[in-house]
């Protein structure tokens, strides 16, 4: 009998007609003939409000009772979503993190370590579903734990791993991925299959379809995602291994989309010593910090300001990257740090660039064209992204996405 | 070292700055030298958002899944207020009913079995506070069991039960238990002490103090509670055991205080057959569909309606006990059956009346020259109550706790 792991998002579990049209796309997998286990997120907005409560408490929590607190929120929705489920004749039951247990790595973004699966072996056997809240597992020592923002994708993946799954539905308020952000570039293509490397690098680059882990851990373990829309009745994009894609060399794109991301801050020094370990002497105390650097580039001399150094970190770790850097001024070496919020990194993913060297040149020539100054450059096996002024986002997302051949006809 | 438990209700855990101030009153109780376990209850108005939810997902929702929505209430504030106290310099840990572990008989209204107090004695032996979340615990099976509506009081008393503590003191929004309801009588007094089975006759007829099943369960242990404010820094009420009060036949008053509950209806059987069996026939399916009644009134003849019959039932009871009867009609044999809801039970309790069986004859003769009929009369060893239009509640009440020399001075 076919397995399937549904996950639904926030959005789709926000109050009690929302579940109920929830628990109708689930009784409708279980009257396919599937074996079913559901996870579900905390209702939209709940989980942001036990953090606040959370804050307000003390200013700095205690991970091991944050997560008593944050792990309420799905604890809730499993238990509605049963018994919804329960109202239209079927058989399920929630069962928590803890009571399957699903082994937590820690507390507060701690790491699946592990689920025991014989729970629910007896759960299908009574024709049962299982409703299982996401985000949540127990540590070694019996305490409750999450997973970090966005773990219950990640639970969805591991448990579909763990009960051995012919697939994972990821149900949310989009209904696939896009070549692009069709808020961007209207004519923006639905994708029926993309791989999980593009996704990774989709997902890394700012397409907040999936959380990253959830797409690594499905690639490990070679689990077929679906991310589809819980609000409309239309097939989704497929995630896979490169291997499910025919025919990948005969397709015409070499691109599949083009992602932008907003989150990146530039970090400039002036006056470094040109002499050899300055990097190494600018990067470990970001390294120590525990601050990932993006993009490096290595200026010239320029008029006045000696050798210059420039390179990206997210935006969030602004603050911490200078104060670091700041802390270890005497040992670098340098006159300023300047920084610089108004960029954006705008990619170019897609499998089918392993051969293919030419996009880079392909990208600066159509953004040259349109005047558009590349800052930065990084390029992956299957990416290229380009650092450029923000205001230019939306003109360089779509002439990248022309450029490529994905707009639709 | 002197052990307390410390329970707070949902209007003293409403919010960021009320739990701040729970923690206060904790801390100080800590500071004085005391172990302290604290039992908290869900935020004002969370448990019944909770029940709503569960109400819109199905008509009949299974108690499993129900305990599992509505117990998340209370792990959230155990989790805030463990927070808060650690924010204060404390060594404050939560733990859940199912770490405990705290048994419990079933689901949704279960009882407690037993509490393994065994986790406790090590927290205390850190100098630790143990917050624990009220009204839950696990069943047999290992899942999540509520207590029922309430249920906190009674979470409190078990556990000082089982850890042996010195006191339970159950903070509230009222600051004692008063010899009757100051916003009927103004010169009501608040009692220093009543006893247990004082304040299980006040609760049982609308005193909404504490929970009935809590008083019963400290009786048991003969564990003393105290009843305060968490609002008013001011000496509560104690309820402890009859051999705890001293010079109890010294004081004047034989009466500890005047209660009402608008809970009840009237049930009148017309026509019945002057016959042996009668009595057994009604009250048969009566007691089938669990349904209590409290006072029973046996008539004499009443022109044209034969032999007829009355006595009263919970409000809420009323529609199925009209139901069961008519369903037994045949067999019981009346000719109709009138309900009334326009009534109220006024009841004087006391210990003092063990050896006094004048009050009732006083309640008679001080309703009487107010012109108050009293419809029905009941008694038991320290409480007698009479059934009156609902009409005359303050004034009965009033005259009542004056001729029963209750009022200040």
């Amino acid at each position: 009998m076919p397995r399937i792991v549904m996950k639904f998002g926030g959005t789709s579990m926000a109050g009690s007609e929302r579940i109920r049209h929830v628990a109708g796309l689930v009784k409708r997998e279980a009257e396919r003939g599937n074996e079913v286990a559901v996870v579900v997120s905390a209702m939209a907005g709940e989980t942001d409000r036990l953090i606040q409560f959370c804050r307000e408490a003390a200013s700095v929590y205690d991970p091991r009772e944050y997560d008593v607190v944050v792990a309420s929120g799905e604890q809730v929705t499993s238990g509605l979503l049963a018994i919804t489920l329960q109202g239209m004749g079927l058989n399920a039951k929630s069962y928590m993190g803890w009571q399957l247990p699903i082994r937590a790595s820690g507390h507060a973004a701690g790491l699946i370590e592990g689920i025991d699966a014989e729970v629910l072996e007896g759960v299908f056997r009574q024709s049962g579903i299982a409703v299982i809240p996401g985000f949540q597992g127990v540590t070694d020592r019996g305490d409750l734990a999450t997973l970090g923002r966005g773990g219950s994708d990640t639970s969805a993946v591991a448990l579909a791993a763990a009960m051995k799954a012919d697939r994972c539905d990821i149900y949310t308020d989009v209904d696939g991925v896009y070549t692009t952000d069709p808020r961007i570039v209207p004519r923006a293509r639905k994708l029926d299959r993309v791989t999980y490397e593009e996704m990774l690098e989709l997902a890394s680059v700012g397409a907040k379809v999936l959380q990253t882990r959830s797409v690594g851990l499905a690639m490990r373990y070679n689990m077929p995602l679906q991310v589809l829309s819980s609000f409309e009745d239309l097939p989704g994009t497929m995630i896979v291994g490169d291997d499910s894609i025919e025919d990948r060399n005969m397709e015409r794109n070499v691109i599949t989309g083009i992602a932008h991301d907003q989150n990146e801050a530039m970090v400039t020094l002036t006056g470094l010593a040109d002499e050899p370990g300055t990097l190494a002497r600018i990067f470990a105390p970001l390294a120590a910090a525990n601050i990932n650097v993006d993009m490096i580039v290595q200026s010239a001399h320029e008029s006045g300001d000696g050798r210059v150094l420039t390179f990206t970190v997210p935006t969030a770790s602004l603050a911490h990257a200078v104060a670091a850097l700041e802390q270890a001024k005497e040992e670098i070496g340098f006159d300023e740090i300047r920084t610089n919020t108004d960029v954006v990194k705008v990619s170019a993913v897609g499998v089918g660039m392993r051969s293919n060297a030419g996009i880079a040149a392909k990208m600066f020539e159509t953004l040259g064209a349109r005047g558009i100054n590349i800052i930065a450059i990084t390029t992956s096996e299957i990416k290229v992204s380009v650092l450029i002024h923000e205001d230019y986002t939306e003109l360089a997302v779509r002439v990248l996405h022309t450029a490529f051949g994905l707009d639709q006809d």
